[in-house]
């Protein structure tokens, strides 16, 4: 099941994605895709819902926007170097131990909603991820049963502001949270519909030039191993999302180094977990 | 105004201490201590209701659990470092922009909870912290309209796991974070009530012994800088936390270093915004 939200931003309703690719409003099945929706078995409920309730559901224009596919949940948690080539473009040694940081949930936006350039950034830059959205609450878990506490994959571009992140008095988080370095979607994608998550392709452009593109099979710590890691320094909740890391290519490791300035356009996209495509715009105060 | 919340853990009452001490429930108000309650103005419409609804608002047992004055908020954001003599006990050098990191919210628990030493921790620390608390939603405030933007202030245990923080491949977030890392309260004491926040003592004690005395005016940054500051990286929300650093006395800059264990007690407080107290107890899993 692909679970999207739709409307205009902190208005936004929830649908689905059908097999077909038509989007469909289900706001006849009274929530919202929350930590409470997940935390009530609401995949399920909403599976069986569907059965009998599909066919009313109100189709969704293409033109409309979409919001992220989670209303805020509790924390992002990214995953720091966790691509070897990555690493080594930043000059870092392969982590022994997942790096981990937050991003503040207020940096969430709809996948194709603009990027806004911070107020005195000069290097705003872009991460493609996998971001896996838990889906059950999760403490000291197993690596090998990890898994059952996930609850699928969306598509995350970690925006990242790279003097704010390294030069601006450290931890990574300041240059992780402004408002739009979150574009997450188009949808969440149930895990059941992702055989390998650990075999998916993904890829970014910047300006229509290819410059991120590998796979997700060049993790440095793979999914269980994250999400069992993680448990034990936190709670994980129902909505969580855990960001895997990204691939080499960002624009702080070209050479020169490229940075967003207003107009840029990037387009993103995981194999099974759809596309978006952000356009950079100034923060205008 | 001094807010607080009461009952089992997950199901707490809105309440407030009077001025006589006297603990009263407000669940008739009907509304939570949340976010949304101070969006909307709830300080001001609380403040009228208890005009003429404080009276037949049942009295709360001393003996009744507290829990954490706001229901859980969109972050926990700490200060590194903040006080001059703390950060020469960890051998760091006085930052020049605030360092910042995040907690996340599921470590939030009540003010006399008991800290609950994590599965293979042997360097779980105290940091005494005065806590802010955002009143209104605040992106890029100039440091002279910042304290329009504070709610007020709540004392918190800003717990650490060192090694976690400092030796499990970094970023703090990692040791920072466990479940009843973030005992806050008593209660949430509105600005009016504290007309300096930069002149408080705020002071330690583990199993009785003073470790930690010091003063909010030995802060390297102080309340309008960091509110301002953190608002340029990214949006600030109602019932957001800020703690701003803790002095010196933690058990990581004592010789030798010392950690918390079973049985262990730690008291904490700060002029205005109470006492708190916390018995360590090992992770049952």
């Amino acid at each position: 099941m692909k679970l999207l939200r739709f409307g205009n931003p902190g208005e936004e309703k929830p649908g689905i994605e059908k097999a077909n690719g038509i989007r469909i409003d289900c706001s006849a099945f009274g929530e919202d895709w929350t930590e409470d929706f997940l935390t009530q078995d609401g995949l399920n409920r909403l599976t069986t819902w569907l059965e009998s309730n599909e066919a009313k559901c109100p189709e969704i224009s293409s033109e409309v926007r979409l919001g992220p596919p989670i209303k805020r949940p509790s924390k992002i948690i990214c995953i720091g170097l966790n691509y070897k080539l990555h690493a080594k473009e930043t000059g870092a040694e392969v982590p022994k131990q997942p790096i981990i940081f937050m991003k503040s949930t207020t940096s969430l936006s709809g996948p194709n909603d603009d990027i806004i350039i911070p107020r005195n950034s000069e290097k705003t830059d872009w991460e493609v991820e996998l971001a896996v959205m838990i889906g059950k609450k999760a403490s000291y878990v197993d690596k090998e049963n990890a898994m059952d506490y996930v609850a699928g994959y969306c598509l995350l571009n970690d925006v990242s502001e790279r003097d704010f992140q390294l030069s601006h008095g450290g931890q990574w988080v300041k240059g992780k949270s402004n408002d739009t370095f979150s574009p997450l979607g188009p949808y969440l994608v149930t895990k059941d519909e992702i055989k390998d998550p650990q075999h998916l392709r993904l890829w970014l452009k910047h300006n229509g030039k290819m410059l991120q593109d590998s796979n997700t099979s060049d993790m440095v710590f793979d999914i269980p191993t994250l999400v069992s890691h993680l448990s034990n320094y936190m709670t994980l909740l129902p909505g969580d999302i855990i960001s895997t890391g990204t691939p080499s290519g960002v624009g702080m490791g070209l050479t020169p180094p490229t940075y967003l300035k207003e107009g840029d356009v990037v387009e993103l996209g995981i194999d099974g977990l759809g596309t978006s495509r952000q356009k950079a715009v100034n923060y205008k105060g």
